[in-house]
């Protein structure tokens, strides 16, 4: 039987698409090849990189996913048994990881519990022993969509500047970048990697990469096979407008309009609204009474937030109820903290009500399953904030849209 | 400045246009006298008979809102100077009436308290008297949407009955049919009035009207000029499968959609999934400790409900922070009501959480402008209700969509 | 069984919607009543007096049809057993005229042959002698879609000058707006008429008049019946940038993307090419060795062509093998000239090619139905008249979109 | 300055995208680890299989494009330093030939003038000498979209049969599957590869593979690198309904109604149209007087015509002003034959009057560059055999849709 009324989408990705964004998208296919279709390439691959954060850098956009964008990012720059550093603190770390080790690299593993972020002194030990630069590269998730923890990508960098470490630092910024702050240039990130079903508000298609000089440089010399991913193919195809392989006009056209969205907006108020949301729902959890899977607050995640189910409670029961009663879609716990843990992704085109009708269904789902929490108790927690935290956003009287 | 997220659009009217019948009229025009237009006019045409619970009448779909939908039921129907019965109890009976009289009908009016509904007994008394017939018809707005106030179409009929009274009985089903239960052939109405942009789930445009044979009879001799509104040049028309003026390709496609929705859904469950989400609005502005504009709770309206603000406060207020700080979209009050109620629509292609986050907009609202609610209040009220009440509507496991 | 690729609709209206316009529509309801409703509302009745050519004159869309549009200009404008002269010469000036009478006005008539246009003499005659000025209007259509008819409004205008005759000027221009030179202000048009699906693009559902200061002070006075076709209330509400019903929010964003790309164009280039296509077409049916039903080719219309088959050929034949064999949609012959004229319409968002695959339909089912007529010699001939006058439309190398 | 219009896309992809695909790809993202989204896969998985003529194969859709899926193929089922033969006979095949170099493979190249076809004796020669089976796989493009040139693939599996040899049969079927026969199973082909954008009517985006069991088998044990195009991770998600990475939601509906639009018209007359319109450029092509670039008539492509331009003109010319005057995107001359071709595509959602303002296109545009054809006379030929090899398509009178 089928719902009524919207889907309320709150997983950690793909997010809710615009409606701007879905018009936007919904043309013929067009000729890849045209003179005119230059000016429409040139202008998503030059105003991407604002929202990554780069001048410097090279933009790449692979008509694949963002685990496409990974192996772009590994297989460009890297050779056949380097040494690189990674932590996994997650299911996509943990993914990112048994990729590199697929593709014969040699991967030190830093393992943490789930829940936990980078283990600073332990890579920092590491780098600073490293002093015969053997490892080449150091790669990063920048924010842990399993678990709702980031990582303080500054800090990596400051500990490579400090013993002027030459690694790349590879940085999977696909639940960060266009959400909260990323600045590739800032922090010297030589790959970031993100795809288009986060904080571009676009459906999965787009594998997105940013290229330092210092990354397009070892391109030209490593070894490790690649054709499709390829950053060379791209370049000299890209110089002219264009791109090797035909691409999805519905995308380009999609993120044209959304990088138009976030400009208009301003990534800093981008930045600001998600903190704000995501600040919302930890004061609901609060409120219920229950723990969010992140354990440092410093690295709590505003992108999306685990919410940890108390002993004797299957997470998975909430979610099914809350989609199968309330078509309300939420995140389930993956590996290690399956069961265990929810996730409300709380990123891309949303606002308060929308995350308020999340706090309110998930409090029925959990009371169904018998979670002792009030009903109402977390709705009323974020309201008060969003309600103390508001501004008008639509003029008065003589306003536009 | 733009807003982000979702627009709540939780106005009596126009209602939200689910994606599936978006999709649905998404298409460039057809030619209208095409061969294949009329098996698109007559599923129309047929299908919508079902949901204003009729066989035996005809159907018309104008090119125009339901205030034209008024007036073709008055003009195809009644002569000049004839006396008809209304009562006033909200805006929209209000400007009914206002139209009979600029028609040139002669309108006996009961006038009642905003908030009260059918004098009942005036009307019987009144027709009891007209033992000489003089009343050429009944008007009666069946869910008065300014106040939340329904009408017992049954109670009418039931006293034409007994006196055996000729009149007409006409009802404008603008805010209720396809969302409350409406029996035209049961009660025998003999038209049945409405737009498309409320039940129907569609943007404003078509006027529609089923006419009883009675009704239809009385057409070919009255008197009043209608030329756009003709029921005569509609009738040549539709007998063949076509209409006697451009129609909109768009909102037949979408009509066609939407009452397959309908269909899917089964009356009887839309009408169910009305009442209890009203129910859920009314259970949260109990618990606000506020009332209800509609005095009488037989009379409450599954479509609309109406929250009188304390004394001293004002409702637009209430709305306007709505709008402007939480991209909730509430009705405001009307004429003599003004600022004194605010509006929550709760028809059309709606779920629980859609209503939830809609009391959390409300609450927010309210606190700022200072009336003391308790935030999570309401909210907490109606999701008990919900939770309660709620069944699962996706199957488990093997289910399609 | 469906039909493959697109369909070809060139009947004169509904006319092709640019999917840009398509777009524009796809969009849910909104609160026709919240506060920024009116900059929309306010956009559209301004920008459409662009295109009606006027800037004293005030603009009306009612959600209805061009039927409905005619209506409004009647009923607000006269009484009673006015009279009225108009001059029928297809099927749509004679069904304004039998709603004329219908409204209770009373209509001096001139009869033409189908194919011919305005009699300017019988007018001038008429005017001429109406030294006490009875005649409170003269409604003419502009361009008479049964017979591809133009009328010089231009003259009708002198006449009354001439004569100093205060009647109303009221033009239907329904399908030359926005297609073909109209001038409300420079020929002094009392009430100018038009329906959004032709020269607008759009799916039927606007009834668009624009009134002149002295059709509008005229309003004030006169006694035909109209309630829902009253300027009146469409004043007091435009007046604060609303409607008095809900007005159609897709046709209105419609509107608004359709008006900017006719701005962006530029009006007389639109016309331009209307020009340019209709003289191919015409091209086209000469080199076939047919005419044209319009006799004098200072009233060819550039936005239909009514093609006149040959003796004992039915041209319902043609137009049935071109929409069932080849998806082309041509306008049949309406009335007195059913079977006669097949009509291609060259309105609206068309270019080269889309005409040309007419021409090249119509042959083929010319063909088909026997009439002789040598395949590829139409197109052929409107091909070499676009090459020799063809421009290009795309910026070489550097051009964006 | 925007063009007027439709853009009337005729390059041999991406095709024309049916406004029912476009409209059922209009929708918000979905939770992909949803319990209904197995419905969606399991679907589209299957159904694919049939327009790629196979039972017994495995199906994979990769968020990719068809070099994507080239580079899947491959990857999954060779060894480093694998023997393959391949024919290069454009710059598809020359492409997918590098790809197979760059990947490490030994490939034998079988060179042919452009415009030729498989060159069946050197290659039965080849086979016949492999006694030692050293050859691993054969890998032919089966429509040339370079120079609209097919290969008998069941020639290729008559050869491998009569020397009873065990070489993987692959075969890219980008520009031909959907569109021509194509029949996976009888020709015993062992990996089938396509793209999204062309017979399947979509956005570029995905890359489609179908592997016979003995290809899985290969998979089980070969060398090659590959995580992103990984069968194996593929299998694991796709046996539970899933995909290891996140899928383009839009992409997956518009695959399923695409699918469901070829079940509808049926295989065998989905082939028979692409045949009849691509006959009907062949005859205009002949008329002008000029030669298709496939010099074997039994290799003639019926989803793509390379028409050489006489000595002394520059194909490239005619592409510009055909896009740039006439809004026809044509598709130009690759690598070798650039300048000296022009390319029009016949494939997807095409119909017979979308062809002939195509070739009226392309003689205009030649005419202009001097090149000497007669207007019309292309138009003309293929007018005539469309009409006598006209059918009637749509129903007489009471036909629906």
């Amino acid at each position: 039987m089928a719902m009524h009324g919207k889907n309320f989408l709150m997983v950690p990705g793909p997010t809710n698409v615009p409606d701007r964004v879905l018009r936007a998208m919904h043309r013929n296919s067009e000729d890849h090849r045209s003179p005119d279709f230059p000016a429409l390439a040139k202008t998503v691959l030059e105003n991407m990189k604002v929202v990554f954060g780069t001048t410097t850098g090279r933009s790449f956009i692979f008509p694949a996913s963002g685990t496409g964008a990974w192996e772009a990012a590994l297989t460009n720059t890297l050779n056949k048994g380097d040494k690189v550093i990674s932590v996994r603190f997650g299911q996509f770390s943990h993914l990112w990881i048994d990729m590199m080790q697929r593709l014969g690299l040699d991967v030190t593993v830093f393992d943490v519990e789930w829940g936990e972020g980078l283990p600073i002194d332990m890579l920092s030990n590491c780098i600073a022993k490293d002093t015969r630069h053997e490892y080449q590269a150091i790669c990063i998730v920048h924010n842990e969509t399993t678990t709702g923890v980031t990582t303080d990508i500054a800090a990596v960098r400051h500990i490579l500047d400090r013993y002027n470490h030459p690694a790349l630092l590879m940085v999977d910024g696909v639940s960060s970048i266009a959400s909260i702050p990323f600045k590739m240039d800032e922090w010297k990130v030589d790959l970031a990697i993100t795809g288009s079903q986060k904080g571009f508000m676009l459906p999965a298609g787009l594998g997105m990469v940013c290229a330092s000089p210092r990354a397009l440089e070892r391109s030209k010399k490593n070894n490790l096979p690649r054709v499709f991913f390829s950053f060379e193919d791209m370049i000299v195809n890209n110089d002219v407008g264009y791109f090797p392989y035909t691409p999805s006009i519905p995308l380009l056209y999609g993120l044209k309009e959304s990088l138009a969205m976030l400009m208009e907006e301003g990534l800093e108020n981008v930045y600001a609204r998600h903190r704000r949301l995501a600040t919302g729902v930890r004061k609901a959890v609060e409120a219920w009474g229950l723990k969010i899977c992140c354990k440092n607050p410093k690295e709590y995640s505003d992108t999306v937030t685990a919410v940890v189910v108390p002993e004797g409670f299957d997470a998975q029961q909430v979610i099914r109820i809350a989609y199968e009663k309330y078509n309300l879609s939420l995140g389930a716990g993956l590996m290690k903290v399956r069961g265990r843990v929810f996730r409300i992704g709380h990123l891309g085109d949303l606002n308060e009500l929308m995350v308020l009708a999340t706090l309110a269904g998930t409090e029925m789902a959990m009371s169904e399953v018998g979670i002792p929490i009030k009903l109402g108790s977390g709705v009323a927690a974020a309201s008060e904030y969003y309600m103390k935290t508001s501004k008008q956003v639509r003029g008065l009287l003589n306003n536009g849209k």
